[in-house]
């Protein structure tokens, strides 16, 4: 029976990224698509709970059922879950491709991990995938690459639960990737930088920038994986337990 | 030297909870608050990034520097470190009370333990209060005690990195209450069921409700622990990777 892969993003359901997502998982059977109305950047695990949410079927796509979601990338996997495709057994969940990095730290604030991390919950095997380059045009070729070698291992690999990859690709030319790796989670962080200014009203706002601290990585972490040219391949969990503290605290009670 | 304690919430700056929780905190030092502006619930890690964010003052607290923000609860976080209170230094965070459970899977998308997350990653002790009781007119009599020993302890917890504790308090009478444990995350999860209906202008919305499954957990888990009364404290970090699966799929490589 043919494979069912189920894309979503944080970018939206009209950018590049996607578009390359679906062309790989066409080739590995059935595709379903829901995804963001607009971009959902920075969303984190957030989920609508106040308002409603609409989806509509999204026509651009050729031999795919697409339906884009005024949610949050959550959103549109819980209503993939839920609603839209709740009669198919889902084999594998796929998110982005994600314009710019989700290594290291980024995971927290992404869209396209939680969208993945959301399917992974469900025992689905989950991976999510991000390109090091912010651009809407941006050049999908060796993620494209390395998306059809994880999509084909993934949809055999059972461990009985749901595996929830983090893929970062680095911004280079296929001939220059050195291979993939499993990593751990790097060590960075984001300095802010907020910029504040005033509206035409003479309002006072604040616009969050910042620049990413690399904390000097081992070579089995995410961050040096991509510096070094390797697509990292971090397996992450949605048990957020720190095992070891637990131990110590325990002294406290 | 008097201690400073950063207060956020994702209720909003004026709900029921947050004021308990800043009158439990004023006895251990000086208080700053950035808080929502509105109910931020479901939000989990989101960050506003494609829109500027609002601060104001807010008066309502006595005897504490208090802001409110149109952002999320880890932008106001990110606001205080970084803008709002960059020349103090901050000896804890404390985010809630919330109203609502955080246990387990719920911690995810919650706003409450997302906003003590942000502080801990800048190796602040940070600690998420969630009372088990959705109601706007909630009875913290309980939560503020075990507030006043958690914050207690965590003012002279070192370890070297922010600890970070995911604390839930049981709806009971102080007096029922068999003490407080520490715990790992419980496994559950939600059951969708999106309600569908039509708006007045005849479009098709829907919104998402559901129920909690508690999958029938072990003693030494935070579901555990609240349903037999106990407050539970659940250690967390925002290192996602699961070390476990790293070493069988390395095979793949």
């Amino acid at each position: 029976m043919s494979k069912k892969i189920l894309v979503t993003n944080d970018d939206g359901i009209d950018s590049k990224g996607i578009a390359a997502l679906i062309e790989v998982a066409k080739s590995f059977g059935d595709v379903l698509v829901v995804a963001p109305d607009k971009p959902q950047s920075g969303q984190g695990h957030a989920i609508t709970l106040v308002e409603p949410i609409r989806v509509e079927p999204y026509l651009h796509f050729k031999n795919v059922t697409a339906f884009k979601c005024s949610g949050t990338p959550v959103d549109c996997v819980k209503m993939a879950k839920s609603v839209l495709f709740k009669n198919e057994k889902i084999d594998l969940c796929v998110s982005g491709i994600n314009h710019g990095s989700n290594a290291s730290l980024n995971i927290i604030y992404s869209g396209t991990m939680s969208a993945a991390m959301e399917a992974s919950i469900d025992n689905i095997n989950s991976i999510g995938f991000s390109l090091l380059d912010y651009s809407s045009n941006a050049d999908f070729t060796a993620s494209k690459h390395y998306a059809s070698i994880l999509i084909e291992k993934m949809l055999s690999y059972k461990n009985g639960h749901g595996t929830l990859l983090n893929v970062n690709i680095p911004k280079s030319d296929i001939a220059d990737i050195q291979g993939w790796k499993i990593c751990k989670q790097g060590k960075g962080g984001w300095i802010e930088h907020f910029q504040e200014g005033q509206d035409p009203r003479g309002g006072k706002y604040y616009w969050m920038g910042g620049t990413f601290e690399n904390n000097k990585n081992h070579p089995d972490t995410d961050l040096w994986a991509l510096e070094n040219n390797f697509v990292s391949v971090v397996p992450c969990m949605h048990d957020l337990t720190d095992y070891d503290a637990m131990e110590t605290l325990k002294s406290l009670e």
